[in-house]
């Protein structure tokens, strides 16, 4: 008789998933802990999206919708894309979250083999997944200021690559892809023919003057965005996925037998998002950006981040920030080391959604550490 | 440059979705169809359920939960299991509905060329994920009583046979494995040395008395439950898997990158529902079964189905049932071919999900095509 480890698949043995787990075991050891670990809004659900979830829920709207999702939401995504790309963003479809479009978007793409190149540091979430379809994911080093160096990125491309995955603004840098980034990837992509997978989880939370989308300039953009973040519906999984046809038609092929369709009820509630002005919550979060960084700033080499709600600092000279994020989590400060979204273990990640007191009170922490 | 079709992976283009879709592309074209297609209860989610979960969105339960799901659920599925099956079931989670569990259960299992054996007839969504995982489903010819042939499914097996697969009550047939079934399968699967891959998605609507499920003689099984048809939450993507420790932590692994959770405040109407008698609709179910069964087979050979909401009739001698289905669709009754389900293309699949009165009128449409 087998052992149940003989029938785990390669693939699932491929993923792992140490480097958080270990952060969070860690965690778990923690009482009280001043975390500045999280992905996700510290507020809650629009109010108005909520009553539209719970009208939805009311009036029965629990039954499969189309693999696509509701049309009243494609519909309102495909005209505001439509504007705001100045040009037809192609087909528009719900997914689960823009976890559940990068899945789809990945099985549709990638054949055992193949390649995607993305910025080091990225969201692990990426490497995982080409894992997960036999391919292979190439991050190239966008330290020290985390922009997109073309000359750098041109290196890592072979002829099996087929995908560019941008991710502006970036988790865990935070970093804003300028207007002159974005043209530089869309030149790339377009002299290498490669698809450009846009992960824009982070776009409502941006600070500056934001670029915008390659989706703007180039057609073989798969464009994924969420409510999660700018709206708090972490729990909610909600998303959407806008590119070409003949891209989306795979990936709803493939949604049918795996998501089947995102929940239903809460599909309505996003409708009710794309109406919700979520300013001062973006507003809040600048100001947060700006207190963590102005408390840091001096005793941490830091780029200003411009966008999501993280910030990337160096650990100090002659220490890993695994080792810096073991000396914070001993004095009760959860953050990320950086080795768990890049090759270098050299910077750490904090989010700053959380309330003013607890990112005063970690920083000082933090900066008493140096 | 090339063609878009150039990107698409091979999993993608090998998963042909065209079986189901010529029947909704057909659909489309009906105007006010009787439609007895449909693979979702007619009632809806229970009131306690949707307040519970409205309590929940309400409350601000709105973020991610952890990625095994909320532990309230977990554990009160674990104590009932425990107390069904008679023996701890390992380990639980929740997943993305029964399809969730099914394709992190492929996904976690299933190398390239590993292979699958089910009972033909078989619900599609086996076959997909088995070619997307590049395994192979081997289906089993259990026509005409749909029973499981020990015999005929041994053949089956090769040295690359990982899984069995088990479905009972079963989608097309509505046939429910007799104690004497499930035994011939457990005793071939440790025979063989097969994990028993058990979708129990429409247990709650069994009409006889109903076989344990293999869980209970076999320690090697994954029990996959949701609660989209038992309390009409198909669209709130809600499910279980419970087995080996070792798979389940493998397939929550594939969870963090893919479904990361199922939709939390839905995960607590869950729970709600685990105490909710759905004895009523189940009667209600049983009675269109039998007026289904009673109007139909006079004309038609059936196996009388012992559960879920479908029967499976055969089709006129001398007709395919595609052709049958043609001409019913001609009448305006929706049913589906067989063929969707099977090698085979002699029956068609009448989902009694829907009123008395287009059960009424469909039935007798039917039976004036014969």
């Amino acid at each position: 008789m087998r052992n149940i480890s003989q029938f785990i698949s390669d693939r699932a043995n491929l993923v792992d998933a140490s480097g958080i787990r270990k952060v969070f075991d860690l965690a778990a050891t923690m009482k009280d802990p001043i975390n500045l670990s999280i992905g996700q809004p510290d507020f809650d659900v629009p109010d108005s999206c909520k009553e539209a979830a719970i009208e939805a829920i009311r009036k029965g709207f629990n039954r499969y919708t189309q693999t696509q999702g509701i049309n009243q939401l494609i519909s309102r995504v495909h005209a505001d894309l439509t504007k705001e790309l100045g040009r037809d963003p192609g087909e528009v479809f719900v997914t689960s979250g823009v976890s559940g479009g990068l899945m789809l978007a990945v099985l549709a793409l990638i054949n055992p083999g193949d390649e995607a190149v993305c910025l080091d540091p990225y969201f692990v979430m990426y490497k995982h997944l080409m894992t997960m379809a036999g391919g292979k994911l190439t991050a190239v080093d966008s330290y020290p200021d985390f922009r997109f160096y073309p000359e750098r990125v041109e290196k890592a491309i072979t002829p099996r690559t087929k995908l560019l995955i941008l991710n502006s603004p970036g988790n865990p840098s935070g970093y804003v892809m300028t207007r002159e980034d974005v043209q530089a990837a869309v030149d790339l992509a377009r002299k290498h023919d490669l698809i450009i997978l846009s992960d824009e989880i982070y776009k409502e939370f941006t600070y500056c003057e934001g670029a915008d989308s390659p989706a703007k300039f180039y057609d073989r953009t798969l464009v994924l965005r969420g409510y999660s973040k700018s709206h708090a519906m972490t729990g909610w999984r909600l998303g959407y996925a806008a590119g070409p046809g003949e891209i989306i038609q795979q990936m709803l092929k493939l949604q049918q037998y795996t998501f089947v369709c995102a929940p239903s009820p809460l599909q309505l509630a996003a409708v009710t998002a794309e109406d919700v002005s979520m300013a001062e919550q973006v507003a809040a979060y600048r100001r947060k950006r700006d207190l963590v960084y102005n408390k840091l700033s001096s005793k941490f080499q830091i780029v200003k981040p411009e966008g999501a709600f993280y910030m990337f600092p160096k650990a100090p000279d002659g220490i890993t920030a695994t080792d810096f994020v073991t000396r914070a989590i001993e004095n009760n400060v959860l953050i990320i080391p950086g080795n768990v979204f890049s090759s270098q273990d050299t910077h750490f990640r904090i989010s700053y959604a959380t309330t003013d007191e607890k990112l005063e009170k970690g920083c000082d922490i933090l900066n008493s550490l140096v």
